[in-house]
């Protein structure tokens, strides 16, 4: 028998990858959590049907949503990410020396409980001395927050279930005050192959907002269409004008300095959506 | 009835596209040629089981092909495209005012039928009065040829069935050959995720025959992983050295003229690969 596990990335369009078995699946509070072992990317977490990380390709996600920001900003101390209950982000995150606190708000602690199972090389970061983990509705910390984090980023699902506040105007306007004053953002805004009207919203909110707004994108061969964007929100400090000295040494599989600027060099129909 | 077309691009990895109807489906002397109507992606080529061609998406590998040699050539006047029947290639080519003749050397004369056919967006532009279109195998083609073109394009399928031969060494050695002094050409060469020693194999066996070698990426939702490289080799013209006059305005929807910079910039995993 061979079991293939499809993901429907849109009505019309989907991925498909062969799976040895179902490790853990479970209707938590909040999303239909599954965990599956597959022979192309190794383990995989989709919640509510969607694939949202894998053993294999997680690094591009990861690396990209933290250390664009984080090279950006001239010296990140206090980070916040919310939603990214399996770690990869915060994994990132604490690969650069300047920060001192990394505080995590995920909604499901059933993500971070499996991830830990599961996904040990992603979510073992989350055991470090700077992470503040917290169980909790990241629509609400942030509103209540102010002048608090020098980066944040949001890690979500897509605009389903409890994520769909988090793609909201208000919800970026209490992001911008729980910043401090040369604070910058980044979330996760999906793909300008089958969403390209949220990606136009999201930059739109953004840009009304703070001073500074860019999209950037990356490849994740799980993600629908492969090609995401990311969408910064900054006070002060410009992604595209990082000094060459900000730059230190990480060991990544994806970001390297010279990607950090090539990302934001967007194909024109992308460029087109953000005009 | 819901019908769904799958392709298996590794043996535990594919993606799934429901369609309306098959339009054509037939084996021909060299390939199994299937054109299905999708939902998703519109019309779409498939040539042995492998999606080569959608409406929908066709124009990031066709201008990425086409817009990177043509610009970094300073004047390109006679083109070469082997393969490609489906005409997408020379569409982009043509709109460059200094070719004077883009010759396509495709082997399946029925590739150039049914595109003309169902694809006749993509494939219109193979009735251009500047395009030769020769019913050939393209490797005896470059065997034959000397001194004869400018830029030279091989855009051909995965090595799979004839296109085996089109991977080898003694095809870029050929390839050298038939370009004048300056010349230079590029080559799909798959994707780094699935086929990374492809991708290493090709760009050393490239890199003993020409001065300048370079391997480029673009986002392709319908290939494989939706990251797919390219590579170049030129005898003398370095496309990361195109003078900003070199550059003219163009009809396109994914190249421009800072994506053909930061094509270059790869992520760390695939640079790795050609180091």
């Amino acid at each position: 028998m061979e079991l293939w596990f499809t993901e429907k990335q849109t009505e019309r369009f989907g991925i498909t990858a062969k799976i040895k078995r179902t490790l853990h699946s479970e209707k938590t509070d909040f999303q239909q959590l599954d965990v599956i072992e597959t022979e192309e990317f190794g383990n995989m977490l989709v919640l509510d049907g969607m694939v949202m990380t894998t053993e294999k390709d997680e690094f591009v996600y990861h690396e990209m949503v933290a250390h664009v920001p984080l090279f950006t900003h001239p010296n990140p101390k206090h980070v916040l990410v919310v939603g990214g209950g399996d770690g990869g982000v915060i994994r990132e995150v604490l690969k650069h020396p300047s920060v001192e606190k990394a505080t995590l708000v995920e909604i499901g602690g059933k993500v971070i409980e499996y991830s830990k199972t599961y996904l040990p090389s992603i979510a073992g970061a989350l055991d470090d001395e700077r992470v503040d983990v917290q169980i909790d509705d990241g629509f609400m910390h942030i509103a209540q927050a102010k002048d608090a984090y020098d980066v944040i980023m949001v890690d979500s699902t897509e605009p389903v279930g409890p994520a769909v506040k988090l793609f909201e105007k208000g919800f970026y306007e209490g992001i911008a005050k729980a910043l401090k004053e040369d604070g910058i953002f980044v979330a996760q805004t999906d793909n300008p192959w089958f969403h390209s009207e949220l990606v136009t919203k999201v930059y739109m909110d953004v840009k009304e907002i703070f001073p500074i707004t860019r999209l950037y994108t990356a490849n994740i061969p799980t993600y629908p269409s492969g090609l995401w964007t990311f969408t910064i929100g900054s006070k002060k400090h410009d992604p595209l004008e990082v000094e060459e000295s900000r730059f230190h040494d990480i060991e990544t599989k994806y970001y390297t300095k010279d990607l950090h600027k090539a990302a934001f060099a967007l194909p024109k129909f992308v460029g087109d959506l953000v005009k």
